[in-house]
């Protein structure tokens, strides 16, 4: 017997970086192609910062933040969430497990970035990938750019430590001008490095460098962006998937 | 026998207007006394656009969004939501219902208002309201005013159809120097009429106000802002009733 298909819910699991979540949800607005109000995608969203920090997990053996993000899951699924997001880039650290353990399926903001980069035609040599020290160090950036083809330069320590931690640091003191100018130089180091785009790998960094025009600003890849625009194909798919479904009912 | 009480959460019913829960829950952490993440206020937010016009069922007797409401609360409530607080001032005209046939407390975003009135030494005379005719003809903005001694000042229909209604039509449509300008207008407009503050009761035109400075920015008061509030009070409720809570249990 044919089941009748859950409707299309987007489930989206926040509460890593208060504004991680609102952050997304109004870039996926953004991206959404949409005339009317019920164009856009329904979703859920978990966002319950009473979670262990994700870089002292992975770079310390800090306390993992694995079962709170379990039960974020199971809550978006008991509320009929049928495909997950994640709003945070380091925490797609656990992606595996979550996919395993929470029973549903879940985007990978890497798989977005990599579709992004080959819709502008970068589909081989040099990408750039700017983050946290957790972000870089978790590591699935650099496997999923690998399995593209895709060769991955990573700030030097000095680089890290003078450029891109101050201007995260200069966003959340809310100082854009200066978060800014550091984060342009973070990026242009990776440019002349021979990085042909700069995938912005944690929320912090769009906000600088969209802060003011630079030159370095159309070579950006947002991975928040990203990862909207993967919601959207998502939702798409699930439209056109659906008078199949309606026909495979009927017979 | 006491019940284990169940962790504080809030649930945001949204998907009324693209944009307005992403904006709620932006402000709900620009109000939030926190000095790291976990002090945040852990949310559950249901963003299902799919659902009748709020302003169509109230000024034409279009279908009710209702039920589509009360599954978002039913929602909420499965997922662990134990106070709820909707991101749309119009479909408060529901409030009742929905805390009747819902079955969970709901923050009102008009008690919210006046108690930020109250917080600014208005409690008498004149308060001016700015929003779509929807929200104007729901009254209870009217109606929670006049239970607090204050008296309601609306735009006349000249002002709501010239000022009011192009200036949310220019947020719409990303003109926000212009809806500036009408928004100001507006609210210069119910000053002229003795209102002493100007709730602005639809998420756009906070947004037209804000965009610059103007000698008027000061008086008004964004019915968003005001309900952020509200939750950031009961979240502080909850955590001093917590100690009392647990002590019962030991008893």
């Amino acid at each position: 017997m044919n089941k009748i298909p859950a409707s299309p819910l987007l489930g989206v699991l926040g509460g890593m970086g208060p504004l991680a979540a609102a952050d997304f949800l109004t870039k996926l607005v953004a991206e959404t192609p949409a005339t009317r109000d019920q164009d856009h995608i329904p979703y859920v969203a978990w966002g319950v910062p009473q979670i262990p920090e994700r870089p002292a997990a992975i770079l310390h053996g800090g306390a993992s933040p694995l079962p709170q993000m379990l039960r974020g899951i199971a809550a978006l699924k008991q509320a009929g969430a049928t495909v997950v997001a994640i709003a945070c880039n380091t925490a797609h650290y656990w992606h595996d497990d979550l996919v395993r353990e929470g029973g549903l399926p879940i985007l990978h903001i890497a798989d977005a970035v990599c579709d992004l980069l080959a819709e502008r035609g970068i589909t081989a040599g040099r990408v750039g990938l700017l983050g946290t020290d957790g972000a870089v160090k978790a590591g699935f950036f650099q496997q999923r750019f690998a399995a593209r083809g895709l060769d991955c330069v990573l700030s030097s320590r000095a680089d890290q430590d003078q450029l891109v931690l101050p201007a995260i640091a200069a966003v959340k003191a809310h100082d854009l001008p200066r978060a800014h100018g550091l984060a342009v130089d973070a990026v242009a180091r990776l440019l002349d490095s021979g990085a042909q785009a700069v995938v912005l790998a944690c929320t912090e960094t769009p906000v600088a460098i969209d802060y003011a025009d630079s030159p370095v600003n159309a070579r950006c890849i947002d991975a928040t962006r990203a990862l909207a625009r993967a919601c959207v194909r998502w939702h798409q798919g699930t439209k056109q998937a659906a008078p199949l479904e309606r026909l495979k009912l009927t017979q």
